[in-house]
């Protein structure tokens, strides 16, 4: 197995995608991450250019990384003056790295319009910035910004920006595609060709996604001869992004014959992917490539049926390799394989009758009609099939409620709900304040049932998501409220909707613990 | 230039993405803009499997598409009967289509295990259901399922396959990458070797991403000889997605020299995605290859400032091609070439003195640490601007309001608010009801303003959405309400962040109204 090295930029040029913002304390939780998952190189950021990236070498000195070198990033020398006064490098240099990736141009169009200097002072920056950072024993990867496009424009000069680079005793040369507009064939053809001009060369692969080729065009270079890969984790990025180090990683290691990362680390790369998601705090898309919540999820009927007798005929990989795993879809496209595989997986008893699986498919469809959607409602698509079943007796019944936001002259805001319940042929009438009203709600809710119900006690709200799912949305068209609920050993997803977020919010409450009620009397009646 | 038939199947495959639920009426819609766009086939469903999709080819018959084959997806007949006879292939016949789709196992193991029966009766199912269609005078493409897996594991057998196929008559040999799992070297190989045995049938290509690799394969595939792509709008698919023909047509088109749609329809192409997505009712993906909203936005300063030279620096396409646009994103890795592009973007009166755009700086961050997030909210950012210069007088300000959900034992729901404003002096004090608590909080502060302001008559609230935004999310987190609001000319974003939903919503609706009302001062000032 051919070692490919792997770099990692997700908190210099992923924190540059729309809607990122990292503060440092999330920058050093990634990077603790990414150490532990055995990631090579791990880029920080850019110590010259803003006082965050400062502060954050400055403390991941001391937090001692076990397997990854921390790497700093900065420009080639300004135009016109000594390598050892240039203040990016000097940076680098206090940041005190063992590693720098610094870019450079390779476009001659560039050093023409961008920098207004001549082609041999830029030869000269590099080789200077290069050397400077060498003389105090800094190891350093040579960015060249804009490859591609510059190897097309004027391929005898961006050959010759490498080898200064790689005179001046760069590790590695990376070729970057900056703009991400290649395809793979000429990634292909590229690099092939100045692998065979340079074949002692090392040579690295640093792409974007703007052609939505970034993972393909990465693999494609390493089979070319490329020995690392720089992308970012989720394929955080500016524009369409970097490239996904969670679906190249997979594919090297699994697919073609290259070691990227530790092989017990694959198993942690969904892990990892959500970890990074969450301290981005950007909702997860759902469909990517290994790692993603529908990667290995089956709707239509055909697909679940065959999968539950041959799962390579619609998995390509077992998703446990990447600590992913399989779900089936419950949906208007299900066929009754579907319904039963989620029955069974949720240990509903619904057996191979046909009448009761059609009863329950039946009462999805009208609910999917209103607007719900249970493929990320599992506690209430429980709690559905139940009452489809007509196998389900309510641990409380709802009477009334009212809630109350009130902002006063002095701009105080005071939340107030009451809510009036029948529990065990006992009404009960609380009022409960909370942060806004759902969450008074949801007090008064767990103060009425408290001592009827001790064991909601450690229910904790995770997630709360609100969307209008009206086409033509406005504040009167309906809300789909989806709330995912925890306690010490599980987790569960609810929904409500309606016209008012309110109510829509309280359906997804009270579905929440009654489903956790319900589990528990299951699992007290099979420990019987 | 050589033409590359378009083969859309969001209405058949991409129906299957998790999440997608389209009524006849969305399929219909979409139907429509395909053909107009100019897509050669339109997979409209399956019509043997549900009765959703024999609606759907009933209602289809009658809109008359001008450009596009309507298709028919259906399998292959079941193994021991005539063809004639098999409801699948007859639903296809009275569905009046001129083309169907029929999928074939290529794979052996699939014909042993999910078939149940012999290699030579597989082969005679997929010639007599060509054959059989043929008959009918109906066009057949011939999805040759697992193509590429088949070939790997049996290759004799696949090619029996489809020269079972083209012999019985199919147009295109479609190879189908149905597990999504191949990279582009594998699919380069396979199909220049299938090419070459068969250099005189006619290839199609699909693709699944479940590496991430489907538009990278789609291409590939052309590259090799292929002159059919079948994809999806957007990427829609089960697990991660189908290939995505918003990214391939453009690439082939832009960057190759095929044809895949008319010259005009390619300045639609973001449009058609936008579309979709709306009726599909899923939140688009704002990082798509060409079409997506931050597909050509800019955030890291030194971007922008090169952008403002040469666009070709980091744009691989001029956006307007595909009909999309270039955005300043305004963030705290903002240097100052953002907010003064953003500034002149917008017409706010920021000359280059650098004291104000330090002054505007300042402000986002100190925003952003809170919570807020200006790439969506221009209006809001507009009015944060006006602010930090002190260039800004209140239209009205709020005193207090009150707001009250109450549902009633008999199930009935009300909302109610009252508002208390100071405008031009006056207090107004105003009371109304609404669908939910925001609806009538926005219909309370437009009563008390429009006596003052008849112009908030038509700004129509487009969207609405919410997110908890502490990573540790529960009720209490913070929210962050975005708003979306259009009048006849504009559309423009606003933002609240709170703990309390009822007061991050109004911030976003009082901003909404102040940012329509400072636009039109601004006009009428211009004018004079």
């Amino acid at each position: 197995m051919k070692k490919i090295m792997i770099f990692d930029t997700t908190l210099r040029d992923g924190s540059q995608g729309a809607g990122i913002s990292f503060s440092v304390e999330d920058k050093i939780k990634i990077a603790k991450a990414l150490d532990v998952f055995g990631i090579d190189y791990i880029e920080g950021g850019w110590p010259g250019s803003n006082p965050k990236d400062e502060l954050f070498f400055a403390q991941a000195k001391k937090i001692g990384l076990k397997n990854a070198k921390l790497t700093a990033f900065g420009s080639t020398r300004r135009k016109g003056c000594g390598a050892g006064e240039d203040k990016s490098l000097r940076a680098i240099v206090a940041s005190g790295v063992k590693a720098a990736c610094i870019f450079g141009k390779t476009w001659d169009l560039h050093v023409q319009y961008a920098l207004k200097t001549t082609n041999e002072e830029n030869l000269k920056m590099i080789a200077d910035s290069i050397s400077f950072l060498k003389s105090k024993k800094i190891e350093v990867i040579y960015d060249a910004e804009h490859f591609f496009d510059g190897y097309k424009s004027n391929k005898e000069y961006a050959l010759q920006t490498i080898k200064a680079a790689w005179d001046a005793g760069a590790s590695v040369i990376c070729l970057c595609e900056t703009n991400g507009g290649m395809l793979p064939s000429d990634i292909q053809k590229i690099t092939g060709e100045v692998k065979s001009v340079f074949p002692d060369m090392r040579f690295g692969i640093h792409t974007h996604n703007d052609s939505g080729c970034a993972v393909a065009n990465s693999i494609m270079a390493v089979e070319e001869g490329c020995v690392m890969v720089q992308g970012t984790i989720n394929g955080l990025g500016e524009r369409c992004g970097n490239a996904n180090l969670c679906s190249i990683i997979p594919a090297l290691q699994i697919k073609r014959d290259y070691k990227c990362v530790p092989a017990k680390s694959l198993a942690k790369l969904t892990e990892l992917s959500r970890y990074v998601d969450e301290i981005a705090n950007i909702v997860p898309n759902d469909s990517k490539p290994y790692v993603g919540r529908n990667a290995f999820a089956h709707k239509a009927g055909i697909h679940v049926s065959a999968i539950e007798r041959h799962s390579e005929t619609y998995e390509h990989i077992n998703p446990a390799l990447v600590g992913n795993e399989r779900r089936i879809l419950v949906s208007d496209l299900s066929g009754k394989s579907n319904i039963m595989s989620k029955a069974c997986e949720m240990a509903l008893g619904i057996d191979n009758a046909a009448e009761k699986a059609c009863k329950v498919i039946d009462t999805v469809k009208s609910m999917e009609n209103q607007g719900y959607q249970y493929e990320d409602a599992d506690g209430s698509f429980f709690l559905l099939t139940k009452k489809a079943l007509e196998d389900f007796k309510p641990f409380f019944k709802l009477k009334s409620y009212r809630v109350a936001v009130e902002k006063n002259t002095e701009g105080k805001i005071v939340s107030e709900a009451t809510v009036k319940l029948e529990i065990k042929g006992k009404e009960e009438h609380t009022v409960a304040e909370g942060e806004g009203p759902v969450n008074a709600l949801d007090n008064c809710l767990r103060k009425a049932l408290i001592d009827y119900y001790p064991e909601i006690k450690n229910i904790v709200l995770t997630d709360f998501k609100v969307r209008v799912i009206n086409s033509e949305a406005n504040t009167a068209a309906k809300v789909r409220v989806l709330i995912e609920s925890s306690d010490s050993a599980k987790t569960w997803g609810t929904i409500g909707v309606n016209e008012n977020i309110i109510d829509a919010s309280w359906q997804a409450l009270s579905d929440s613990v009654e489903y956790k009620l319900i589990k528990k009397d299951a699992h007290a009646k099979r420990k019987k």
